[in-house]
C-alpha cells in the first residue's frame, strides 16, 4: 500500500492535518493505536486560541464549535480573597473559545468520515523505516495481520509515549524536561459554572482552577501531591478544598453536585529537539508537553499542524522544501514560547514545596503587578489568546 | 537639644529627606556615624529614575544633575551574541538619567550646608527612645560626649546594618530574604565605555553589565562566585572575562584600560515589614535590599523619601497623620514591585548553580519572548524608569 503521508496517531492533532492535507487533494492514512471511542474518551482541556479556530474553519470543522462554543473575552485570577480580570478581547482585539478537545475531535472524526478519509484503528507494532530516505515505509499490525504502508512523508502525531519520537536516535536528539512536585485532581460535573469565565486561583492551600465545558458542565481542578489518590477524595472533601482555595463571595456562589469523572493528572514541562529527522517530523504531545495551566497543550499541536501543513502543501504545489526543511525550528520558536507561558503561568498560581516566604511574597507582588499594569496584563492576554504563528 | 525630626544616616536618603523638609519650613538634624569623606568614597548605583529627579528639583539639587547627567532613552539586553533594546521613552515617554549616586550625595550636602542644615558626623552608640510614644528622643556619642536629642519624628535612613530596624522589636517585624549564589565583580576605568547606552548579558558565562558614570568613566561588572575575591582578578583577566560575556562585535569594540577600583558586592532581597513602628519610619537600605540588576536601591530609598516627606508634610501643615499612618503601607507597596522587577531581572540575567537545562532553556525563551514583544517590553521599560510614586 501506499499513500503520500503516513500520520502515525487519531488524536485532534493528526486528524486536523489529515483533514487540512485533504482539502488541498493530499492523500493521507491515519494510524490510531486505539479505537475511536477510546479517543473521544479522552477528557482533555477545552480552550481554543484563534489560531485553532482558524485552523478548523480552514478544515471545513467549525459548525458546530462556532454554535456550541462559549467565546471567552477575559479571565479571572485570584490570590487569597483578591481577583482581578485579564481582558482579552480590550488588549488583543480577540476572545479565547470554550469547546472541549473531546467535541474538537469528534468534529473532526466526523469530517474525515464524511470525506471517506483513511484512519485504522486497533494498530500495533507501528515501526517507522528509512525516514531518512526519499522513500520511508511504516510497518504495522491491525488485526493479526502485518502491513506495510510506503509514503513521501511521516507525521508523529503519537503523544508523548508514542513510537515516533523514540524512533529519532538518541544522540541526535536532546531533551528538557521539569516534572512539577505536584499534580491537578479534577473533577467533571454537571452543575452551572460557578462563573461565566475561568477562575485561576491561587491561595496558601494551592492552585485551583474552575473552568467548564458547557453551561451546565463544570469542570474543577486542584492543585494536590503527585502521589495523591482520586480515591482519596470524596466529592464533598473535593468541593470543600476547592472553596477554600478561591475567594469567599465565589466560594458562596460555588454550585456543587456529584461527579461524573475524577482524575489526577502530572504536571511536566517537556520539549525535544529537533522536531524533523528526515522525512519524519513530530507533531503535538509527541515533541512536547506543558503544564495544563493556561490550557496550551492542544493549541501548540495545532501550531506545529499548522507549520507542517504549510511545509508539505508547499512541497506538492510547487516542490518547494523550505517549509519542510524549516518546520523544526520555526515550530520550537513558537513551542519555547508556550513552554514559557505555561511554566511562568503555574509559577505565580501554585503553591510549590521549597517556596520560601521571600518567594511567597514574590508571587504575591507579581500578581499585584499584572493587576496593576496595562502592559503586564496585555504581554499575559497576548500569550493567553495565543502568539502569532 | 531638641528637633522636629531626627534622621539617622547621613547618605542619600537622610539627606533627601532633610532637605525636602527644610523647603517646607520643617527642622531636622542628621546623625551620621561616618565622616563625610567616607559617605562620598562610597561608589553606588548611578541610574535614576524620573520619580527621585522630581525630588531632587523639589529639593533644589538637580542643578549639576541636569548639566552632567546622561539621559538614558533605552537599554541593550544581550544573550550569547544576540542583543536586543529596550526603548524607555517610545514605551514610557520618559528616559532614565545615568548620574552617579555619589554624585548625588555630594549635592545634597552642597544643599544641606548652604542652607545651614545641621548634620553631626563620627556620631556613636545611637540609641531610639520612646519611638511609640508622642515623645520620642535620640541619645548618642560625639566626640566623647554624650548627647540627647527630643524630637517629634525619627527616621531611620541608616541602612541595612543601622540601629533603626533594630530597634524596632522582633515580635512585631517580619523579616524576607533571599541571598543569591553569586556576587558582583566590578571595577571603574577611566575609559569611554563601549557603548553609550547600559549592556546586561546574559552569557554561559555568567552575567555582566556595561555601564558608566560619565563619558570617560566606565563602570563594569561581572557576576563572579560569593568567596571570590578582588585580588584573585588581575585587571587583564578581568577585561578577558567581560570581553567572553558580551556579543562578539561588542567586546571588539572595548576600550580596556587600568582599574582605579575593583571591589565584589553580595546580592541580597530583603525587606522588613512593617516599615514604621510609633513614630520611628524606616527609609532606603534600613527597610530593604535589592540586587543591584535594574539600579533600583537609590530609586526606592527616593520612594520611600517620598511617602515619608509627603506624611511629616501634611502633618505639619494641616494635623493630618494620615500620611504618617499609611507610611508603611504605602511604601511597601511600591518596594515589593521593585523587589520583584530586581529579582526577576537578576533571574533572566544571571547563571545560577542549580540551573537546570530546562532552566536555561526558559531564561532564553523568556529574553527571547521580550524581544519580539512589545508589551512585554513596555512592561519592562515602565520597571525600569520607575512604577508610579
Amino acid at each position: 500500500m501506499k499513500t503520500q503521508v503516513v500520520i502515525i496517531g487519531g488524536g485532534p492533532s493528526g486528524l486536523l492535518l489529515s483533514q487540512l492535507l485533504y482539502t488541498r487533494g493530499i492523500e493521507s492514512v491515519v494510524l490510531e493505536r486505539k479505537s475511536k471511542d477510546y479517543v473521544l474518551s479522552r477528557i482533555r482541556a477545552g480552550v481554543l486560541e484563534q489560531g485553532l479556530l482558524g485552523l478548523l474553519e480552514q478544515a471545513g470543522c467549525a459548525d458546530r464549535m462556532r454554535k456550541e462554543g462559549l467565546p471567552h473575552d477575559g479571565t479571572l485570577i485570584s490570590y487569597g480573597d483578591e481577583i482581578f480580570r485579564i481582558d482579552f478581547t480590550e488588549h488583543t482585539g480577540t476572545p479565547v473559545m470554550v469547546y472541549g478537545q473531546t467535541e474538537v475531535t469528534r468534529d473532526l472524526y466526523s469530517a474525515r468520515e464524511a470525506a471517506g478519509g483513511q484512519i485504522e484503528f486497533n494498530v500495533e507494532d507501528v515501526v517507522i523505516n528509512d525516514a531518512t530516505t526519499d522513500s520511508p515505509y511504516v510497518t504495522y499490525v491491525v488485526d493479526g495481520k502485518s502491513r506495510r504502508l510506503t509514503c513521501d512523508f511521516i507525521a508523529g502525531c503519537d503523544g508523548f509515549h508514542g513510537v515516533s519520537r523514540k524512533t529519532i536516535p538518541e544522540d541526535v536528539r536532546t531533551e528538557y524536561e521539569k516534572v512539577y512536585p505536584f499534580g491537578w485532581l479534577g473533577i467533571l460535573s454537571e452543575t452551572p459554572p460557578v462563573n461565566h469565565e475561568l477562575i485561576y486561583a491561587n491561595s496558601d492551600r494551592g492552585f485551583a482552577l474552575c473552568s467548564m465545558r458547557n453551561p451546565n458542565l463544570s469542570r474543577y481542578y486542584i492543585q494536590c501531591r503527585t502521589d495523591d489518590d482520586p480515591n482519596n477524595w470524596s466529592d464533598s472533601a473535593f468541593w470543600e478544598e476547592l472553596k477554600r482555595r478561591i475567594p469567599a463571595d465565589q466560594a458562596a456562589k460555588l454550585v456543587t453536585g456529584p461527579s461524573i469523572e475524577k482524575s489526577i493528572a502530572p504536571l511536566r514541562s517537556f520539549v525535544t529537539e529537533p522536531m524533523r529527522w528526515g522525512r519524519l517530523f513530530l507533531c503535538g504531545d509527541a515533541a512536547h508537553i506543558v503544564p495544563p495551566t493556561g490550557a496550551k497543550g492542544l493549541n501548540l499541536a495545532a501550531s506545529d499542524v499548522h507549520y507542517l501543513f504549510n511545509g508539505l502543501s508547499d512541497y506538492y504545489r510547487n516542490g518547494s522544501s523550505e517549509g519542510i526543511e524549516q518546520y523544526s525550528q520555526r515550530a520550537l520558536s513558537r513551542v519555547w514560547k508556550a513552554e514559557r507561558f505555561s511554566w511562568w503561568f503555574s509559577s505565580i498560581t501554585h503553591q510549590y514545596p521549597d517556596q520560601t516566604p521571600f518567594d511567597l511574597k514574590m508571587q504575591v507582588a507579581e500578581l499585584e503587578f499584572i493587576r496593576s499594569n496595562a502592559a503586564a496584563q496585555k504581554s499575559l492576554a497576548e500569550n493567553y489568546v495565543g502568539l502569532p504563528y
